[in-house]
């Protein structure tokens, strides 16, 4: 173990900069393909028509192929007759050639034809070359069909047939290797497989493995290596030296004692860079061997993917002559004050929608090694190195994670948390694909708060009001007295106290909390558990003081549970659910109101009005009461 | 031959419902997968969490785990040392396990460690849990990952394989399977196979295929199927009780008298379906054979894709539980009126680009028949049923056929026609692939209008003055007198008589064109090439009304060049490199300049400076001069 130095830290620009440059040359070669397959690839020279097209003078529409100058003197007065038995006029369908002395189509709708279809009456005449695709009109042999670098879409294939080019030379896929490392780490192969204690499941191969894919390479990936220098180096040397384009090893890339890897590139070749003032991802290495590119890519997930995303993949595109897609953007309002450390550039995962005109972008965690934080969210807010933080209600840029379409009908859920809402999510989605459900967890006050300030489109809530000892309404009174709300019930739910298995502590009620020898995890401030908590206390006359581990907040009755489960608290207040879940056992407290509130100018939207639907079906209804500690006997029933 | 007469007209809307209706239930199956193949793929069912990320309370950071309690007086003046031999701190690394007995851990960087490493000292303490990842923090064992109908993106097989699900279940592909049919039609399978005359290359089933495979389909191509009415249905049987979800039959789905399809569906089982008011695609079958999907798809290219898009995308999409990605719109001024048939909605092919600060939208060519208007454009704009067209800077919106990033950076080049406008574009993209290149021929004239109201970035114009004989400035002064342009020449060109090899004719000069055994073809009224014959008229003295085909007009040389070809005219004056290219001969007639005409405004554009910068690159100039007739021996000089 040793101090982390990074002796080459480079900012994002300056990186890529000198990592692009410095292999910008090395194209992947050519191959010729069927065209057939070539959807998706990248032309490696200007390709030129072979054959025009039409390569004949045909038919546009059906009808009749005559020679225009026959039919000049056609009109209402004074019809023509044209020939057919004789030849000076041709029946002929869409697409076929022209006779060679026809010059013009007279449409099928026209011609008033005789019983034995030997004579058509025309009464208008045609013009020369009408209803003729003329040869050439769309391709002329010799033409630029696709310039080189040019991204061969599906419908491209059609061009490339018609004008005679069933081959096409393509950029070949770069060939990326993925060296996986790490002691701690072990495969998971089978839905069975347990962990042994103290290792991890080694995840972030597969990953960068299908965003390599995702880029056109073809990927490689090595067996797991353990942390030893000489083993790491072994593979480094076999990796390079085999037919690939670009070695990616994860990770190793920091500077702890045991991260080999800027030793070893060093010792094998030469470090570019190492550091990048970008967070996650700072601990990113770029190098040379033998000339091939070599990326030491961090180990948290988070961090490894926004590395791998801001070096891999932009080379991956150079190398196939073409550039990454930029992502889109749109500017939304942040819905939270954003610290930032002044000199990183941040990668905050962000929950993003649109609230009446406009976008509302939450935060998620910051924690790299938080790979939820990636999979939950559907946009990338990047905090500026220069900047230290961006306030509330500021208008920011964020990148989108999906199709915009699906931004703008996200459901925007924050406030208490409830394992209804994982099930409410799962039956949204499985009605409407396209209407995700966000939910973030800031507690029953901060919902409300956050519906007052036009953050959410709904807020779950169970505060109790110990003077009347009605759940929400009160509060409802007190912050949002200035809209329209809805307020719906979602369920009754027991809560408790949450202990290990066997319950060890013998912990039944409330004053077992003051007792020297327990422990407690409590719930954040805000949060309608905590709340219950209080009143309980203060029924009982305990002072919360009295009670170690009063201060260690989490913020979901499932952190709570795993808290417990994991001994760093022997008891936690939470819902039988998720006690259930982990296995723990329940003592009841007391069964209570959990309640969505919606503004009710929400509620003609398309997802809120699915939502709804969904919430009064009775097969939601009969999942949420499986799940333990639910009743619905109230579920829907409108209460403001 | 019959007239054609659609029983079973639908709007899109009506259609569309009618079609996903009957057949939304056709959810394919299941099948369960290593996630390291899911990527792309949708869920099956909900996905929960088997284990807890992390599944132990583990170091955040390279340091020294400790009992937090041991820190608390921890401060510069009065440090703390740790014994680190006997065990107080325990040195660790990143994502290693906290020993059971351990809290927190203090950053390496924060301790003073002695020469043996058997001591540590801190000058500051740390609080519980600091720097620790705690058990859970990521994902609960238990908790919802991912819904039912997720797409399963790369970052979550990182989730999946950290949470012990190494397997999914996702929905299966669906199959299908596309029937190409017509006798008009050959296979091409070899880049030097040549196409009997009056047939056309089979290109339609590699473009649907491709498009089915892009949304997720297993496709099946079936043998080339000749129009005779007990083959297709034979092939069209064999298909629905084949394994497969969905049927596509191209073509032969109108109504005239070998389109068969309509029929042999109504016989087989049930047409839904024929006829949709779109354009192109309105030959559209919808139909149901044996509980199974079957869809007559219109021949003409652009029909088939369209109609494909419309009808088989969304019911592949609906058949996994997902719906087809939302174009991405933008609006944009319309460059010219655009008439549309009430009655028809209308999808017309579009090239976009930004210009100044607004974008600004291009049609393509209406025709079904041209691949390349789909190839070319980058935009599709869709002109409702209810308008007969839409006037010249309407504000519209385009649905985007490119990523935005690209849109912006297109260069919308209008103007006279020259095939080093084909070269320049292929040498843009392999220096950039990011500026694309988009040229549509209106003339000099035309490009000179563009310019003046703001609807193109350079116009290509060698428009002769017959007073001065200069070329260009002239009319500059005339019609672009109100904004700063800049003109610069790209090359000096041979123009002359295109005629069939061998000048069968003996076409020798300008007099030769007024012969009574001589059709001309001519170029479109505002081209500079058309301004150059009526000079060389006048200088001989000749009347245009006197040449046969004087008002038979084409928009480039090379169609100018493919009429003589084919047949149609003896005689065309255009460009020698077009003549070269079709293997015409050339009789010359004179040298001119070509220039491109840019607002100055844009000369500093990446885009436009990157052109720049080609133009005046020897190794452009080389390819230009070996195409023929081109001399560059001023190409690059800046005029005004």
């Amino acid at each position: 173990m040793k101090r982390k130095i990074y002796l080459k830290m480079k900012t994002l620009a300056e990186a890529r900069e000198l990592f692009l440059q410095k292999f910008f040359s090395l194209c992947t070669g050519e191959e010729e393909i069927d065209c057939r397959e070539a959807a998706g690839r990248i032309t490696a020279h200007p390709v030129s028509a072979r054959f025009s097209s039409p390569s004949f003078h045909g038919a546009a529409m059906d009808g009749l192929a005559v020679h225009a100058q026959d039919t000049f003197h056609a009109s209402d007065d004074s019809p023509v007759t044209l020939d057919i038995a004789g030849g000076q006029a041709v029946p002929i369908n869409t697409g076929h050639p022209l006779p060679r002395d026809k010059d013009a189509v007279i449409m099928i709708e026209n011609v008033l034809m005789s019983a034995d279809q030997g004579q058509g009456v025309i009464r208008a005449p045609v013009y020369p070359w009408q209803h003729v695709r003329k040869a050439g009109e769309d391709i002329v042999a010799t033409e630029l069909l696709f310039p080189t670098n040019h991204r061969i879409a599906p419908a491209d294939l059609g061009a490339l047939l018609t004008a005679g080019c069933p081959t096409v030379r393509v950029r070949k896929r770069p060939r990326l290797t993925i060296i996986p490392t790490g002691s701690e780490l072990v495969n998971l192969e089978r839905d069975d497989q347990e962990v042994p204690p103290g290792k991890t499941v080694e995840s972030n191969s597969a990953v960068l493995a299908a965003l390599g894919r995702q880029a056109g390479a073809e990927v490689t990936v090595s067996p797991l290596v353990a942390d030893d220098y000489e083993n790491i180096k072994k593979y480094l040397v076999q990796a390079v030296d085999s037919p690939t384009d670009l070695v990616v090893i994860n990770a190793g890339s920091s500077a702890g004692s045991a991260d080999y890897t800027v030793q070893i590139i060093e010792e094998l070749g030469e470090v570019l860079v190492h550091g990048v003032t970008i967070m996650p991802g700072k601990p990113t290495i770029l190098g040379a061997i033998k000339g091939k590119p070599v990326v030491g890519n961090p180990g948290y997930p988070v961090s490894a993917i926004i590395s791998f995303e801001q070096f891999v993949l932009p080379l991956l595109a150079a190398m196939q002559g073409t550039e990454p897609e930029e992502p889109m953007q749109l500017t939304a309002q942040l819905a939270k004050d954003l610290p930032s450390r002044a000199g990183m550039e941040e990668f905050r995962r962000m929950i993003t929608g649109r609230i009446d005109d406009h976008f509302v972008t939450v935060p998620l965690k910051k924690g790299a090694g938080a790979i939820t934080t990636l999979t939950r969210a559907n946009s990338i807010l990047r905090i500026p190195a220069g900047s230290e933080g961006l306030a509330r209600n500021t208008e920011v840029q964020v990148e989108l994670l999906r199709p915009r379409g699906q931004i703008e009908k996200t459901i925007l859920c924050i406030g208490s948390h409830d394992l209804t809402l994982e099930l409410l999510h799962d039956f949204l989605k499985k009605s409407n694909p396209s209407f995700p459900l966000c939910s973030t967890h800031v507690g029953s006050l901060g919902g409300i708060l956050a519906i007052r300030e036009g953050m959410a489109h709904i807020a779950g809530s169970h505060l109790l009001d110990p003077e009347s000892g009605e759940y929400n309404t009160s509060y409802l009174k007190r912050y949002l007295k200035d809209q329209k709300v809805t307020l719906i019930t979602l369920v009754y739910r027991q809560q408790g106290f949450m202990v290990r298995p066997g319950n060890p502590k013998k912990i039944l009620d409330v004053h077992d909390l003051v007792r020297k020898d327990v422990t407690f995890i409590n719930r954040q401030a805000g949060s309608g558990t905590r709340v219950l908590l209080d009143y309980e206390l203060a029924k009982a006359g305990l002072a919360a003081d009295s009670i170690a581990g009063y201060d260690y907040e989490e913020y979901t009755h499932m952190a709570v549970a795993v808290s417990v489960l994991s001994g760093k608290a022997d008891a936690g207040l939470g819902i039988l659910a998720a006690a259930r879940a982990l296995k723990l056992d329940f003592v009841p407290v007391t069964e209570e109101r959990y309640d969505l509130v919606i503004p009710s100018r929400f509620l003609d939207l398309p997802m809120i009005r699915q939502l709804l639907h969904i919430i009064n079906r009775d097969d939601f209804k009969k999942a949420a009461e499986a799940m333990g500690g639910y009743s619905t006997r109230e579920t829907g029933q409108v209460r403001v």
